[in-house]
């Protein structure tokens, strides 16, 4: 196991993941209208799922002996999803701006597995399970849009 | 109830702990040294009633008619818990710092339950629960340390 | 305390929490439309939630001295809640039914708080509590609304 | 299925439950005197099981086709169930109270069953199901008489 | 019991359900658009309900004495649900399609149950049971589409 | 938080409290006749409600940086519950001496929640949730008097 | 371990426990009058309990070798336990009857223990357990007599 | 409902039911040889089936207003299941025992289901209840036996 | 990730899953002789198995893009698994029939693995986790066979 | 049973034993220091664990005919454990506190178990597990010290 | 208690569980053949005991002041289970191979029952109830094989 | 996949396994000190999931076709984790102990996941799988030693 490559890897997931249970919540409550109540419940399922695979992701990262750092500074310092909008959000528009945050992870997701291959396996197989998990809420959040499958 | 008043009581009260379960989570993650154990259980136990204090305060406000904002900029910006140190953490070193981040918010929270005795006592008994509670963890972190009762 | 004073607020509340059950109910049975299995679910868990408080205030009374009442007829004759529509319900119709409701039980609280508080504590604390709940109840119906926040 | 006819003999019973729960926590709430405890429980549960019953018949009739009505102007006015008496009630009165209340909704479900049997036999089933379980109860608050089986 | 008749309205039965069963999974993975989340909960419990009453179906035929078939090959030369359309199925359009089908188990069932009641009650009883189960879901389907109770 | 204020009030709450588990559990054992059967259990219920309390007091005085009292030398030179008789207790003379035990400390709790109001909020909602549940259990021991509402 | 001796001590231990939860099951359907339903429910629990011990002893008597023996007409010649009245059973004698049939296998059961003493140290075991639990359950009887501890 | 009638038809099935339970657990215990454990746990299963059958069966006869009677001395008197063998049972010669006397109780529910058909709806349903039950039971040790569907 | 390939790969996936559910159903009713209690059971824990994983396999169809196809017509066309028996199976005939079928999905799997490990992790992941799974089952009926391991 | 011997050995086992729970509590609630976490948790175990005793042996005592008498003037006058520290108390100095009390009962209950085992071996038994109890936590508490097995 | 005595005794039944725990998993994992599914299940079960018991036994050991030593090389050079054989077994050769090695470490408490009640009856309580635990495991294997009970 | 390979991986980490559950469980019973309770406790979670990963190898052993082999005389011979040190342990010194033999199976892993790769994923996701888990428990024992991370 190569220690640095691996924590160069996994150090950036962990500041996506953190964001995007904050950004969950922050829709989680903010979100309004017709379609509310399946949005609400939903949106705070991925809190619950992204919460967890941030824990292992940091307990990863400290078990192979690099110190985890999700403090707010390094997180909105770092993390690629600015421009979350502030105030209520309509329940129609709330799945494309997940949908996006989501798809950038598992974009990234896609070299980190890679690079991993090379580097430890069972730091890849963490990033498989959360890459696999990420893309069912995607699907989720994406089958809820009118123009999914015309 | 006068809205303006009691948003402008929640909205910080929010931030802080929604920054105080980040912090919490860091601590969890770096702490080392002798009594690891014992302190990585007790800050998960902290983060996870730190974090459903932060739904409840969020829910108090998009009920009375006021947007959530916890957004990881928003949060960076506006939470008073600067410098948390970075990497591990010695054992001996965790219950001072989470203490002094304990204090702050239950002294500011002494001010929000006063005024807002005059302006929502629903959202008045939010508080004083959140308040006891961050106490107890408070009194349990100091009693931790080596100088506390001499 | 003073218990003629406590009973005067009290027996009101539980005639008032009493029909709410007694609607939400009939509504829960009667929706239907694109929104129906949302709705038959909310309506659901808010019945729970009246009658659990409609307890609560019933053994209040009793345990001031006061018997409860909340026969049919005391009910029928009693509540502040007439005109609830018979027969189905469209779903797009129910959210404004309930809202209005649940909002003048929240302004009759507010009147019963104040004058709880030089009263009685323990029954002030117990209308608090039922009116936090009613108003989280009442943002949820009042955000599936279209013309929310907009 | 004969729509109709069903619908005539589910909607006075789903009445007739509906009254019977409201009776059942009154009686909960005031009861007193030397047997007040186990009167206090098995009350409650005669309620419970009265609540679910009524859940049920009113599902079927939307099943069928027809609107549920059990609103509170609706029930005060078609129950048979006149004259509980308010306030506090002492312990050793409730039993004949209630064994009267059940024996009637149980002599107008002969009826029904028999109606139902030659128009569905789904509802006739569900009727029977309520039945029996009236019964039980019928029997539990008949036995706890002093002058019972003499 | 005259076992022969009765294999005669079992044996079909459990073709019906076991393929209803299918086809609530096929539109529970593929069902997609604005009512998503719900239609994909929904269907879920459908299969779960209708996959347990083909086990109490086949088990009675198999205690009967006759043994169950519902080979995938049989399920497909006898089942009366044919055309059900693949791909992705946009969400107000399954309503109608589960619809029909629970419709015509229904209604099959009102012949089964009459003929059942001259030959063998206890597999009356399960039919009767069966039925007011599909009724349900029957019920709930329908009542979700827009042009119901006009 | 003026912690002299708020210690004086809670030291003495805690001793009663204390006592007052040691008392239902004392007639939680002896209590015998037609009744022993509800007392039995009833008593048993208040003794861990009572135990639950005396915790929570006791943790709030060492949150608020005093030191909980309750050895036994303490609890027996301070309780001002004396005179619970030794030996076994008919059923019949069991709830007027809890009654007045309870009422005792209900009776002591208004004074203390008047002046916590004036010195620590936190404290003031603990002292009014548990004599909320004093009083409840004070009803239903009362209740089960033969004399009670004549 | 002398086999012998040990199944002339179970056996008949057996016999007694099977018809002893008959009994508490006669008695549990058949008890009417004012206390129904607390003995209802004691009853209900000392079958309870008795069935798991008559399980344990006779899978002790299978354990050393012998075979166990508690068909019905096994036990109706054996039992010491003739003439428990037929037909509904006033509430206040019931407990009489209960304890004189406990207080028959207790007393049988101090000189099985002392025999077992020198034959088998585990069988020994069982039957001071059983005969505790015996000796908890004739106390709570015998406590709700009037004339108990005079 | 014609009570004495139906009287006539419980009252025996409740001696078959006890009688067949206490039949199983002599089985359960005494049951060696190659199948022993899966007979071993059927048996018990058989038990407890048949237990809560002879409590639902016994508890309809009261509430029809008839005295149960199930004491040992009575069961014995009038079972049909005589001849159990006593003593250790080979586990292949255990299924056609209980098949005999499951059929026995099923030969005589299908008179009593007739019968019952004309007096009380609701203790016929009860009787085609356990009646589907047993012949479950039936089906399971029958198909465990080498001749069977040759 | 190239969706058309993973796509190809998880179809037929689908296609046996659900069909091999099917076939351990047929079995777990038609199963009878001397083994059939742990066939029984253990075919019903098998079909619990290979319905979750073709829920997994169906909804990472739908994840990747792909509608997911088990209709029954499809199934039936598409299947690999035909002439299993109709009718009772002896269950010495059991084992060798399902440890055929099972073999065949983890053949057919082998090449999936390696051809999935080219295109996507994650469905790879997806199928080596059900190929484990499938293999222990295999392996527990085959040791159930006389001729295993001479 | 020589009833006087057995009250002379289970009373003042009781006394000290309710008077170990209290002493339980207020270490656990006193605690403080690096070790505070350990202790407050391992503490309240002992405290519940000594007070399930204290019921058994209470139990015991009436079970044989003796009332029990655990009033706190009762304990505070006849408990062998004086001079427990008020105030905090160092992590360091609980462990040898709680060792000192618990061998204290231990050693008193050599002799009990002996005498007892000449008048009521169902009582000795209760007396050799509550030994066996505390004996583990005796070991547990003088493990943690620093001057174990050197 | 003479503390060297009672080491003496349990230290070989440490080591004696210890390695039956070990023979009875690997049983578990070898077994086949036609039992192969009931006897894997029952051995895990035994596994399950044994490994309670053996953390019994040692904590036993530990607490009256001895180290306990159950490492590989201590159990393999003083354990009295050998050639146990290894490879596959198949499942008519598995009981006799259980019941001999459960007989033995029976047959050895034999004795140490006896001795321990001279020196320690908490641990002989202890050891009385492995006894029983393992004679009920005995009988249980024992029952299984063709020859018993000719 | 190559079975003579796959066997020659798992079977000597089997053996580590093994003796690892049995290491903690020495370590879990002796350990003592200032730590001695975190240790316990720790130790005991470590002996769990040792256990249950040893299972799942030697039930992927039996599954490809080799018998597993955890003999005790086996796992003396082949175990590499020699001279554990017997007697009490001081809590000080157990990390360095357990430390030293999870990394030696961390290391010995290494290998068998890259060669697994070219013969069994199965295998190989299955000792990644355990990897990872001995990883984590080695970071936290690791983090518990004074000198890491200075």
């Amino acid at each position: 196991m190569e220690r640095q490559l691996v924590g160069r890897e996994l150090a950036p997931l962990l500041i996506e993941l953190v964001d995007l249970a904050l950004i969950a919540k922050q829709a989680h409550w903010n979100v309004s209208g017709l379609w509310f109540r399946q949005l609400h419940t939903q949106l705070d399922e991925l809190a619950d799922d992204v919460r967890l695979w941030s824990d292992d992701v940091a307990e990863r990262l400290t078990t192979i002996g690099d110190a985890a750092d999700a403090r707010v500074e390094t997180v909105a310092a770092e993390t690629p999803f600015t421009g979350f909008p502030r105030g209520f959000l309509d329940s129609t528009k709330v799945a494309p701006l997940i949908v996006e945050r989501l798809s950038k992870v598992i974009e990234n997701n896609q070299g980190r597995i890679e690079r991993l291959g090379a580097a430890d396996l069972v730091s890849q197989d963490l990033v498989i399970g959360v890459t696999g998990g990420l893309q069912k809420h995607e699907w989720m959040f994406a089958a809820e849009q009118p123009t999914h499958h015309p």
